[in-house]
């Protein structure tokens, strides 16, 4: 069994560094929105032409940016979302409802703080960790049958 | 043609009354979520025992929410999701992800400051509007191709 | 909001009577398979000629009954699946895993000491009872947003 | 012709090696749960923090296992299940109704004490098989179209 | 429950009218192809204009009828193809492998001496008849429970 | 059997009145795009406000004219397309190919001299017709099973 | 492109033969029920065990033969079903409603004397064929863009 | 990530070479429709026989066609779409429509000169082009996060 697992949400921190080191020894293939920040807001208008209307601009780059997400969430067995601690990130739990649509395996990594606000997002979710190091024991688990430690 | 709507997010003004009220001669049927805050948060607990444990608590109701959710998102043909000043929204960025992976018309309803956050969210919607009364009017228009004013 | 139920499972005792009259007052409408052992036993050969062979008897009636039981839950909205406290009750495990395969909303209703063999099953449940009058309460608030008491 | 194949059911006797041994020169790939039945209870608290309440417990492992189970169902192009002569074996039949809404072919596994019990889930198999050697003839022969002996 | 029948198939004899009268006071909604073998044949032509070359009238006509073929099994719950004795029939087994493989539950009616010829046409049903009276104890059965005698 | 039948295309002529009163005796239910041609071009803006690139102001129109398209293409059992003499009428093969995918039954109407033009469009439909009186035709031999004259 | 092609239908002249070679330098991968008659008839009992009565002889046969039937059509690109000159052949015009209402691509192949009998099956295909060869050279022009001769 | 990518519309320049070439470093596979007029137009009647009628005869190309263009856009994560300058270019629409009811990330690549006639395929898109290059670029930024220049 080789599990395909989309890494969606938070880019402001190495977590995806971490899952990707963690799990260096298994059968995954992890996959991930743009994460440079700058890049995925002017892609649009970098390709596409400018525009003088700031909606215009964001709009441009969301739909380019769509094509990479919308594949790689179409291809996963396995999507993770994680919430930082700030910004609306709104983006991420819209990905968590489209995996959820598809049947994906959904796993939600968020602090304690987040618990009651993502209360909805949790309950669509097969697992809810607060490390990126419980996200590589379950793709163990998953993947070997072995428990940590 | 009538139209089914799913009226989603925010539940604390009256922005669901606003459309009910626009649409009242139009051929549409509104469904939505519970909107009573405190029963919402409470009715897994209520129903199903209680949990000393905030988390189980809040799951068990997440998830007998999720009946309804579901069931009005899945039936519906257009699902309209309106965020607010305040909070964190995350159940109604879900709602839209779910929604559009389901191929449903969505129609996004939030002020212009939210607009870049939102961005994601909006570029899967077929009208983002700022104002409950521009929701009827594309209702309307939908439905007789009249044009307001 | 219409909800069509389908009651499947344990067919020995008037948990099914009990929720329908609950519901009397809700919109919702009830499906459920024969419950009727001896004719849902027989029904195969006594339609369509006898078996000297107990396992074509046996499987000419599930044949038949399966044209009511996949129509009952491809129509839900919400299945209902109870186990009761005798007997291996197959079918109704077989039942909820159909249903949880089409994505129909699960609830699960069991003794507490069934917890742990059915953990699978309530997993994949979006509310585990104990008592069909639960069910009723579920019922009424997805339709209404009132909790009980 | 590759055959996926997911073996389901009755983790204490060695069926599962029985197949994978007969099957060795065919062109078959082999999928299974976590037959670790201690890992296979413990996992969820293992890896994302203990409950006080055996339910929860429970639930959390459940929810884990379900990532491999659901990922080795949906890729399966068939499904055997195995029941064996103890414990209800819910899961079993759970993993079969899932396997048959989502149009697997079924071939399931038991003896001739739980035919009667089994009948709806055998109805919708399409191989009833009593030893783990005539689910390996079945894959050579649908394989090769060479018959036993 | 009201169950919609598709009846396809063999268009000589009455067996259609035996059906429909059998089941008048039960809740089922019937629908079947043109029965008029001469209509049928020449539709295509008839409205949207003459073939020189008999392969293109038939086709014509063909494609027409699918318009009516298509929606009946497609809105059907139950689908029943009657075999006669009579020409090689290969709508009615055509028909029995699309309304197979869009999961409608299948009721073959022909007589023993088809029996081998249909091997893998009946082994797709949920029933097999040889009358249509069978048909109809079927169709009471599976909506009021009740067998006939 | 009621057909619901939506009319695409060409929007300058009245063939689609024809239609309807020719089967106002039938059975059927039609649905069809906005007809109003300025409030078509112009609803985006009008309702969610002027864009100074009409790039843009188009693209608002088309996004809501999408909610109505979508809906109707998708509860029809029949589409219809009509391609008139002037003007590209993209969206009207847009609305052919879309209709395809999902398997609706497809009536292109058009005359001689597109023939080659659209043989693409033409393969992909159950009948090619030249005048709105041969859909009502087609739309009656499909529900009564008589021929015209 | 790489083409997967289900061979299905009449097993006794050499047509599967002629195909596979005719296409052997092209980039394609063929597939096909068990042709040996006298196996494919008696795989059912042959490894489940034997029946006294022949119509379940014959349906234990024809469900283990679905198994790969099922999986050479679900993974196939294009369908090509062949009708000889003997036999009913429902098996064939089964596979090919099968096959149709999956959405593959369907070649019959059939001699001209079937054409009327073939009509609703012929209305289903993209190309209707008289000769193995002529399905070489559909394969290859599909392929390569290259017509024969 | 590999995308698939299959090029469709106008075949009277180069612009499929430019966007090969462009993107030759890149993780993709690319397909496309026949693109040799005459072969296209006479591919039916070459392979399956003459026809006198001409509709006939490209009714035959028609369908042989459909064979590869259907499966290249199933096959495909995103679909490009050129309308060139002359032409009704209905099938490169119909192929926008059938591609945009599949779910496929469409990139719709026109002159200015079309903005007005092509809105309602633009909208349907998730980027709109002008030039190849710009696909290229897209392509480029989708696989590897990073801009132009």
């Amino acid at each position: 069994m080789t599990l395909k697992v989309y890494l969606s949400g938070e880019i402001h921190t190495d977590w995806r560094d971490q899952i990707r080191a963690g799990a260096a020894a298994l059968d995954v293939t992890f996959d991930n929105p743009v994460t440079d920040h700058a890049a995925s807001d002017d892609c649009g208008v970098a390709i596409l032409g400018g525009e003088g209307n700031k909606y215009w601009h964001d709009h441009k780059g969301a739909m380019v940016n769509a094509i990479r997400t919308r594949k790689g969430i179409a291809d996963a067995d396995v999507v993770v979302v994680r919430f930082g601690d700030q910004y609306k990130q709104w983006n991420a739990a819209f990905d968590a409802g489209y995996a959820s649509a598809l049947g994906k395996s959904l796993i939600i990594l968020h602090g304690p703080d987040h618990a009651h606000a993502l209360k909805e997002v949790d309950a669509a979710a097969l697992a809810v960790a607060q490390e990126p190091a419980q996200v590589v024991e379950i793709l163990q688990y998953v993947l070997t049958g072995k428990l940590p430690g």
